[in-house]
């Protein structure tokens, strides 16, 4: 197992990506081989203070860095030899097996669009946000920002995706899955969501528990609440805004402080044929640090097979 | 002045209402004449205990009542001797100048929409809520829930309509007008966003100050933030739910205890040519008092007649 990182991507790379390697290595169970991609004279100070084990890391080269508000498409185009440019190139040639990068977002998704294809059926490949709940353990929302408008069919794919993954990777059994909506009963809500209750209700796939309301989020009634990245986003963002004021309050709330959601790492793109994870451009140390472990998880877990598996006609 | 009140809507009536009315005769200084609509039987013991000046109010006899769950056009048809069946009876007939319910929310909706009318080029009217800031002020965020699907000119109106009511009810100057979006710059966000901001640009009523994102709905950004009922309402149920949580932690932070929307009383439907306040089905007597000092307030700055002055063609 090879995944790729790239070590010049967010506003503290490359130190606090080097920093998540070491965590990485120092305390999660791996056989994975991390290939790091970026500036060889920047990384090899920060690797050789870092010791670690040669033998489970190598470094590619790149020579060019895309910055965090470059155009995407012209960027990418522009830096082959960026550090995005070149983990993309290496996915594509099935030289790593997952790409992660907390470097400019759009160039992140340009890249996944045109160097990896979705998977066959799926129409919109998606973004999602773990949710924190009180018990400790976590929901999942998505589409939480690159699908704006949807039709029905998009959220229903959002929906099998989400529940794989709840599946799979957060450890759900037989994960409840609720549509966003404004009111509970079906028929209620905006014309999307009117439209999309029935193809979720009639999924054999999915253990579709109805709707839920904004008061619902960050419950456990559902394990995977979908909507069109719209409402998604805006969900998200107001979270997290939640986790500045209680910061700016001093609260320390135990729950508050898991509305930190920059430190749980990033967000995978779910419904293409690799694993991408895409971090904020803040992330640190533990961020990058999750996002290794997450990526090594997709592939262990052979989630991306048994989404192929849903997907099937 | 005269505000009509329906004293048995909402969970805890006619008793809460009753203290709704003491409270506000007792604190607000008022010429407003108060229009008890309920119960005589039930009504006269409470109104005796509460010891409150005669002249200050009197009762109208209602000897039906609609339940919360009923459903809304079939009750209002059925029982026109309930007390929101009077309500809008009096207020279709110039009896009272305001008119003011807990109870049951579809069928306020459906007594506003079929008894009173729009003012003239309203196209849609809509529902608002107060969203607390931390410096102790409050921003408005519509609509709410009531319009789930919207056209970018149906958000426009809301803006114009939300402007007007935070300069003249929440004493804003000159309120700057935000639109709820996934992103910050022109362009961004979904189809309907796209179109609307041009409008909220190019509008001489509005003091536009372009897209407002997730994290900055509890922040003072923008006085009036505009989006459909969908998202709105995700919003404030969200934001409900907060205030929950830090209620069953015991966090007591004075910000997050503000969160409690249910006690600032009801909300208004904007953009209709009375008065209508519609407010929680849980209500208690400070949430009542509010909502007959916002009617009070609604009628004393006339509001109604700086809408009618900016809808004329």
């Amino acid at each position: 197992m090879r995944i790729g990182l790239d070590m010049m991507g967010g506003d503290f790379a490359p130190l606090e990506a080097v920093k998540g390697v070491k965590l990485y290595l120092d305390t999660v169970a791996t056989d994975a081989h991390l290939v790091l991609i970026g500036d060889e004279a920047a990384l090899k100070p920060l690797l050789s203070d870092a010791q670690l084990d040669q033998s489970k890391y190598s470094v590619v080269h790149s020579s060019q860095v895309i910055g965090m508000n470059e155009h995407p498409t012209k960027a990418l185009k522009e830096k082959p030899q960026s550090s995005i440019g070149i983990g993309f190139h290496l996915l594509q040639n099935g030289k790593i097996d997952a790409f992660i990068s907390a470097g400019n977002t759009g160039a992140m998704m340009v890249g996944t669009f045109y160097s990896i294809k979705a998977i066959d059926g799926i129409q919109r490949p998606t973004i999602s946000t773990p949710v924190p709940r009180e018990d400790g353990s976590f929901g999942l929302l998505l589409d939480v920002g690159i699908n704006a408008d949807c039709k029905p069919e998009n959220l229903l794919q959002f929906a099998i995706l989400g529940s794989l993954y709840s599946q799979h990777i957060l450890k759900v059994n037989n994960p409840k899955v609720g549509l966003l909506n404004i009111g509970e009963e079906e028929g209620k809500g905006n014309l999307l969501a009117q439209a999309t209750y029935p193809l979720l209700k009639d999924n054999p796939l999915l253990n579709f528990i109805g709707n839920v309301e904004g008061r619902d989020v960050l419950t456990d009634k559902a394990d995977v609440i979908v909507c069109e990245g719209f409402t998604g986003n805006i969900v998200l963002k107001m979270a997290e805004s939640i986790h500045e004021i209680a910061v700016r309050r001093k609260i320390n709330d135990d729950y508050m402080n898991k509305f930190d959601f920059e430190s749980y790492g990033g967000t995978p793109v779910l419904g293409v044929s690799q694993p991408v994870i895409i971090g904020h451009g803040i992330s640190k140390g533990l961020a990058f640090k999750n996002m290794i472990a997450l990526a090594q998880q997709m592939i262990e877990s052979k989630l991306l097979d048994k989404v192929r598996e849903s997907f099937v006609k």
